[in-house]
């Protein structure tokens, strides 16, 4: 019998971390965005154990502990929740056998923000219906399809172009638009066999034809009366040339009654997934409407902007949300923007340069994340960077990437 | 024959953490300054190295491995600086064997900022004549002892009440405040025995009765043409019931005339000093006039403010300087204040309580080291906060910490 009990406690106490029973988050993918998280959680006090498939992952760097292991193998990952005794597991990526996390749940474990909102968000078509047909919360037309034949119909449906995406990412791996039928067929198998899992189940969407894609980062935390509450940092903006994330910026410069629907949309939204801890919720901005696209159960990639925009960052505030302290007013946004530095081939142990001419750039901060390995298209760092105005923030922030992208060494051209 | 250069490189370049050969910092002293130190460096992408006389120091938890041996053992140091191979050595804490660091400066090794300046910090005659005589920076009165005859006549040379105070000390251990003759004996064992390195010679000092107490954190780090440049941070004020620091706050609201002068005299005082990165220049201001009192050659305790008031902390200004990159024209701060979280037992394992209020309090976060063990008066975590005015920071830092201090656990109460 087991005298645990699923979900966050209302924390007062806390004892050291390795001379004591400090609160242990377990960390299921250690990557950059889990480097933030553990640092915010150290300095908070708490002992952290990082896992990923890859040894030396951003995150394991940092950790008081690190494992190896694939996440997907249920057993694996089970093993490695007994032997650690987590207080808090906190998926950081979608590769993770979600049906043992469900099931360590239920025997008592905790999964932030809960093991069923982890499920439901990697799942376009569970989270779709989620938002659209429970939350009636506005989206793009959307389908579903399970071979090219049915991919076809669907695509009557939305109409074309249209976007077809693997169902269980949200990075935009596996995605594509399609502009007719000629190109549906690739699109297919990309989206089957692209995503984060293959699966032969796609979805087709509406290409909204936006004038701006946010991120609400939306926060459900304690308070200090100890209820929970849902609190929204001021909207993120971004782009994305490509279909995954690129650059983005904090504040969006949104009218009121824009941002009061796009809040309306996320807490929507959040409160039928509920738990602990920050969600990242995709929505675009058409005009005067609010669509919902997606939403991440953790601290998103569009959010690595309040690195430079908010004394506590997304990360500062999840690791204090998911260790069960209470979080007053977040404070308002300064002007400040993000922008990805990406690898651009196979290569061990990336170099960087021009480091010289990027930390050069007025208010700017580099973020590199110690990855031992390059690919194409990798994140391998960020450039934030604060300004005078939003416009200001996004150049220099641009600038500092691109200077280090320019670099012809190994990791970055 | 040795190929190393000393002195930190304008660097440009920058390979990958343990997958080659990123830029690596040796710390010397992995305490609670260490652990920011070592996050902002890893956050710059450097391979960081924690050594301290005890294992699990706050930044050994972060740190890419970890190294427990007594600094003061000149043969240690050697042994693990060249095991180790760091492109720059970080002296965190005093107890070190200086003399082992010029040595190894010498063979080109790299210390931060230079051997030459950390030793002479240490030492408060070295110091205060590098101030007073070669700087021609105004000081209070002051005189040196071998023992407590000696120590009777410099009293009466600067006037009672005075200060006694040991000779390698920037901390307060070993200073005492003397009324008259009667407790002159007592200081001057207090000082003799009490410092970090025993000594018979001590230092006597005038009491200044100052209106305020400020830190001039001063930075010396390369600018975009490559010349190294020195700027100044907002003057941090700070209070010490004690001798030791217990609260500060930035900006420190003084008249510019003040600043100036407080500027002036940090920079006369660094420029001697030389190297790159971050100081912590101690002044006191007294009426219309500044007195230097002593200056680490480090991010500073009272700086910890700047966890609060700055986007870059002091912490993150002296990773990139001595990583030697570039640092463009620092930001101002905006109100800020923090406040230490002191252990009142002699504990392993300390334990902290009242997290719950402490975190409530609005604008406040809390650092805590995850020190192993707890004894008096240690230093065991810190309250920062913004306000809307540098009164409401310091009430609400002074709110959170005492929260924490007040409860009845193991650590603290």
């Amino acid at each position: 019998m087991s005298t645990r009990s699923a979900g966050v406690p209302f924390r007062d106490t806390s004892e050291s971390p390795l001379a004591g029973r400090a609160p242990r988050v377990l960390l299921l993918g250690s990557g950059e965005l889990g480097r933030e998280i553990a640092i915010e959680a150290m300095r908070l006090g708490a002992e952290v154990v990082a896992a990923d498939r890859y040894s030396n992952a951003p995150a394991m760097q940092v950790a008081h502990r690190a494992h190896t292991l694939a996440m997907t193998d249920g057993a694996a990952l089970r093993a490695l929740v007994e032997r650690e005794e987590p207080d808090v597991i906190v998926p950081e990526i979608e590769q993770i056998d979600t049906t043992a996390l469900e099931q360590l749940e239920t025997e008592g474990w905790t999964v932030i923000p809960t093991a069923r909102a982890t499920r439901a968000t990697m799942d376009r078509e569970r989270i779709r219906r989620l938002a659209a047909e429970e939350a009636r919360v506005s989206t793009g037309r959307y389908a579903f399809a399970d071979d090219v034949r049915s991919a076809a119909v669907a695509a009557e449906h939305v109409g074309y172009p249209c976007l077809v995406k693997a169902m269980t990412s949200s990075s935009g791996h596996g995605m594509s638009l399609v502009q007719d039928r000629s190109e549906l067929e690739g699109a297919y198998l990309e989206a089957a066999h692209g995503g984060r899992v293959p699966s032969a189940r796609v979805m087709l969407e509406e290409q909204v034809h936006f004038d701006l894609e946010v991120t609400v980062l939306t926060l459900r935390a304690y308070a200090a009366d100890g209820s929970v509450r849902t609190q929204f940092l001021s909207p993120v903006a971004h782009v994305r040339p490509g279909t995954v994330y690129h650059s983005s910026w904090q504040p969006a410069e949104l009218p009121a009654t824009i941002v009061a629907r796009l809040e309306a949309a996320a807490g929507a939204v959040t409160d039928r997934l509920g738990g602990v801890g920050l969600y990242g919720v995709e929505c675009f901005v058409r005009g005067e409407e609010v669509l919902f696209s997606e939403v991440s159960p953790r601290p998103h990639d569009t959010g690595l902007v309040t690195l430079a925009s908010q004394w506590n960052s997304e990360f500062a505030l999840h690791a204090r949300a998911i260790l069960g302290y209470p979080v007053p007013t977040i404070e308002p946004a300064v002007p400040a923007a993000a922008h990805v530095i990406l690898g651009v081939r196979e290569q061990e142990n990336p170099v960087f340069g021009h480091l010289r001419q990027a930390l050069s750039v007025p208010g700017v901060r580099l973020f590199l994340f110690g990855k031992p390995r390059s690919h194409p298209g990798r994140r391998l760092g960020v450039a934030v960077a604060r300004g005078g105005t939003i416009a200001e923030a996004r150049e220099r922030a641009e600038r500092a990437a691109h200077w280090v992208e320019s670099f012809r060494g190994a990791g970055t051209a």
